[in-house]
């Protein structure tokens, strides 16, 4: 089974790596763009068979050690 | 305009990152991990509302920019 998670800094977190795109891109003349921020994607294999039991274990994976909750969301999907 | 650009790493191209957290998640218990592969989200806001127009354009920040064609793959999703 294959999964990905999604992870991004909540609202409101400094996204100084997310401005460096910013600027490189307009200084690069894509002038339309108004804002960038940037994130994780890990992609997951795993065994088993149930969506719903592989979809409660990542977000056991999540909590205890792919996001930071305190500053990060994470969105799960899983094919 | 609201864009979502994922940035993986070609088949074949080694992802230590990933086998650090594989490594991780199942000294954590989660022994049903068979592989882990880690990517970038990176989150564009744009002005405009050609979603044709939009995507072309990322794809140009895409091959300037934002990833690496040689080793690194890329999607792009508009809503």
């Amino acid at each position: 089974m294959k999964a990905r998670v999604f992870i991004t800094l909540k609202k409101g977190v400094l996204d100084p790596q997310g401005k460096a795109i910013l600027g490189a891109l307009r200084s690069l003349g894509f002038d339309e763009v108004r804002d960038v921020r940037t994130g994780k994607l890990i992609e997951l294999e795993l065994e088993g068979s149930s969506r719903d039991e592989a979809e409660k274990r990542i977000e056991g994976m999540c909590e205890r050690l792919l996001s930071n909750p305190v500053v990060e969301d994470y969105r799960i999907e899983v094919d």
